[in-house]
């Protein structure tokens, strides 16, 4: 909705042009367009009292408002004294992707190559950055990017908003074209751009003039766009949502958790081909007739791994024997039946047990287990593989035999918001999440963390760590938090990985992890150092994590206040 | 699902017949059908035994598990605490409507008369009864009504199941007659007792043989009890929500609210005309072309009542001069509107004022105001409409020109978990609320409590209040809190009210109000009093309220410490 005049001291509007509901669904108030944080005192004042003057009619006519603000350069502690002061709905912060200032040379002569710089050295993003941390982080301040076609920003300034609460971008009308079948598109960069803000779930508002005859060719065509490239996975209700990794060594997982796993169409697969390959590297075919594996799986669930070797058997053509050890009893009730009904005449056999305290009859040739978390080892791998290393023959193998976690530091306003809402119930800054993410910038790319290699034959087994790594900022942003994430090796070449840069394609099993940091901001060309320990004592597994550059910060979970894994 | 067999020690059973999804949102749990509260120690253990297996397996395969037990007599306190200690899913507890024991005698001939009216004394609700306060009134515990076709229950014995969590009843096949179209029916009597639970949304389960070939007809049937009796008003989805009553003196109100106030059938019908019969009685036939009524609309919101008025105007042929006035700035907005559209040629003047600040240009004939909240006088009618006095003529007269107040007491177990998940945030046992009452049990009739007259023109006005009301409950019960109604004349015999003893018709502006007490079992017969105040001081109003018979109980919202309206 259009503003008020602000000249217009008491007008009249029949509020019942439209429903409540209407009001409430449709309509975002966009407010006059005045500053109050002019430096010019009366203005000042003014423009304070026809902006809560609207604000008050936005609140009236709709149960939560939705008011959209337009950030005019980097001075708005006033209005983000407003902002914190309103109770309900949400502010929409409309910013420009780049300095405005930069469209008014084009049609000046006079510019001179300094002032020209200047312009550019302007970033609008730092506007809102300010105003983000005056409102102290406010989680109903959302952004709504402005694009201009005076100015295309750079593919690292639009990846740095993704990591902001986008609501919506403006596309003005004068960034479409006609085509050669002389319909209205965007340019091929545009369309790129425009998609990545799909990509997060942005809305598209096409700013045009009332009269313009397009206005239903641009939205067609913006319809096209966002059927393009807003992917429709259907884990696509996970997107940012915070959740406490599993604790299946100490919990029994339940069937809904089975059923997700099971249904990855890629890792069995892959567990298939590695017990393939073991099985053709510890038999040859001359002895395939007569040479039995035994083959334990470690955590057999309700079977998918188990039927993972069973297959790899029968395509090989080895011999195999399955020991499936499973704490779960809920698990073992489908295990039975699965054995009963379409495994009878295969060598399998079940063991209801904690594989730290299984005495097996025989020793195995091959550990099969999928231990492993977001993170790695964060579903006790280590300690629970190390525990099972009486189980393996001297020359037996472990699938997977290798497994490395990954850092990187990251931009997410979103997840920022999430963190602190929890903040009410948990100590939420000193636990690390399994999360989706989808509103984030990777500051920079993922490195090496932690390693852990299977069967572990040393004298003293040591599965603390301790690293630091450091990092470097491309463009100023602020450090929400540390993304984590892991690769596996099953065996040789075969690979399982979650991080970003080498990920598994298909592979929904594993989201990756997020530790958060208290917010800093950051500018281009700093160095971010980060120290990650795991620590261990009798009843748990942690980690603490702290940054170091570009600025000493808190340690998080010292400890295991928060996060822990109970052995 | 049907329970796993008891004997079985380590059951089989494939969990993956049905997806995640189909098991948490079609499956209910009925439990091994043993007894944790049996005097036998090695049954007891046993039973609960089998009973801890049931829940671990409802758990593992559904999200949040449902789970159904049987009642099986008075001694239910093991069972309450496995309920208390298990932190996910719903029970249902499955309640036999009457003693299932009064069944047994009309196959026994050696039944002596003593034993049947002992049988007779046994009262089902009140194991459930006792169930609900061991367990602290757990709200995940819910009923599940088993009718039975060896005895009817009274109508008084269904009406006060209704104020309990009524999740569903469960119909026996046994209790379906074919009519003479060879359709399967229930008789009338049990048709109108399954309508009582379906009106507050019960969900109707049939409990028949597997190989019974009627069981689609028996489903059809009961779809068709569904949809005569389940009433689905637009306004369901406030059913047994808490809300704080609105403050209109105090905060501006919505334009939502005043769209949902303006849109009731009844209401301003009435109040045009009471107008009509005012303007009829103070102007005759033969004054009505010059005599000038002066009508005052106090609070003329977006303009129902002046719409009001200038109908009554119009039809009566009387010639009318409104002032309206109103102290929300947003309203005059629409409400200017209207007068410079649709009433430019109308005798109309609007004032942007409180009415208690307003100078009149002249004294009015008739005042027309709609204060009244639920409770009569709880927006503060009464202080508001003294405060108009100096408007009016000597001989003028207020519509309304009375309202009274009524309270009764009341059983209902939703409304009383609604409070109690309210306390974490406020004192929410010192609240009023406003509410559509559905799972309710009204214990006796209403009785009046205050009564206010419009104008008061005493020479010292007092408007705080106190009275003590007595009541009879029919049956044992719970009382958990007074329902709040009240009527108001218009004028003359022109009366609005939510009295539930003499309902307006159709009219839906007001729900009744709900002052909490904490539980009290209530014996058949016992006198429940009930004392009242509504006190005043320089800032506020409030209300009191307190039991004190058959025990002297708390008393609620001392000094207007939780609900209080501010001047």
């Amino acid at each position: 909705m259009l503003p008020m005049d602000p000249q217009e001291t008491d007008p009249t509007y029949p509020a019942t042009v439209l429903s409540a509901v209407e009001w409430s669904s449709k309509v975002i108030f966009q407010v006059s367009d005045v500053d109050v944080d002019s430096p010019n005192a009366k203005l000042r004042e003014y423009s304070k009292a026809m902006l809560m003057r609207d604000v008050t009619w936005a609140e009236h006519l709709q149960i939560n408002g939705s008011i959209m603000v337009r950030l005019r350069g980097p001075e708005n502690n006033n209005l983000a004294e407003i902002i914190k002061s309103r109770t309900k709905g949400n502010w929409f912060i409309n910013v420009p992707i780049t300095n405005p200032e930069l469209a008014s040379f084009e049609h000046r002569k006079d510019a001179t190559e300094s002032e020209i710089e200047e312009a550019q050295q302007v970033d609008p993003w730092s506007w809102w950055n300010e105003l983000r941390f005056a409102t102290k982080h406010n989680a109903r301040a959302k952004v709504v990017v402005e694009l201009s076609d005076s100015d295309r920003p750079s593919r690292e300034c639009v990846r740095r908003w993704l990591g902001e609460p986008i609501e919506a971008i403006i596309i003005p009308s004068s960034l479409f074209v006609l085509n050669r079948s002389n319909y209205y598109v965007l340019q091929k960069e545009w369309q790129t751009i425009v998609g990545h803000f799909i990509s997060v779930r942005a809305n598209i508002i096409i700013s045009a003039k009332t009269n313009d005859k397009a206005i239903s060719q641009y939205a067609e065509y913006a319809k096209k766009l966002i059927s393009d490239h807003g992917d429709t996975h259907t884990l696509n209700s996970y997107e940012n949502m915070l959740e406490i990794p599993l604790q299946p060594l100490f919990d029994n997982l339940d069937g809904d958790t089975y059923e997700i796993f099971e249904t990855d169409p890629v890792k069995y697969k892959l567990y298939q081909e590695a017990v393939q390959q073991v099985l053709l590297d510890r038999v040859s075919e001359a002895e395939a007739k007569r040479k039995l594996t035994v083959v334990m799986v470690l955590g057999g669930g309700r079977g998918p791994l188990a039927r993972a070797v069973l297959n790899a058997a029968e395509i090989t053509k080895r011999k195999v024997r399955v020991y499936i050890i499973e704490k779960n009893p809920n698990a073992i009730r489908t295990l039975s039946n699965v054995v009963k009904t379409l495994w009878s005449k295969k060598d399998v056999h079940i063991f209801s047990k904690d594989m730290r305290d299984f005495s097996p009859p025989e020793l195995a040739d091959v550990l099969v287990s999928e231990l492993l978390g977001s993170f790695g080892d964060n579903e006790l791998s280590p300690e629970c593989l190390d525990g099972a290393l009486k189980l393996l023959k001297p020359d037996g193998v472990s699938i997977p035999c290798k497994s490395t976690s990954y850092i990187n530091p990251i931009m997410s306003a979103v997840l920022h918001n999430n963190v602190s809402q929890l903040t009410l119930t948990v100590q939420a800054f000193h636990y690390g999440y399994v999360v989706l993410l989808k509103n984030i910038y990777h500051i920079d790319e993922p490195q090496a963390l932690f390693e852990f290699t299977h069967p572990n034959r040393a004298a003293v087994i040591d599965n603390t760590r301790h690293k630091k790594v450091s990092f470097t900022a491309q463009m100023d942003c602020v450090l929400h938090g540390i993304g984590g994430y892991f690769d596996t090796v099953l065996y040789k070449d075969i690979i399982l990985s979650i991080n970003p840069l080498t990920h598994t394609q298909g592979m929904f099993s594993w989201f990756p992890m997020f530790f958060p940091t208290h917010p800093l901001t950051i500018k281009a060309g700093d160095t971010i150092s980060i120290k990650f320990w795991r620590r261990v004592d009798a009843e748990k597994v942690w980690y603490e994590w702290q940054v170091c550059e570009p600025k000493e910060s808190e340690l998080h979970n010292p400890d295991g206040v928060g996060y822990n894994m109970r052995l």
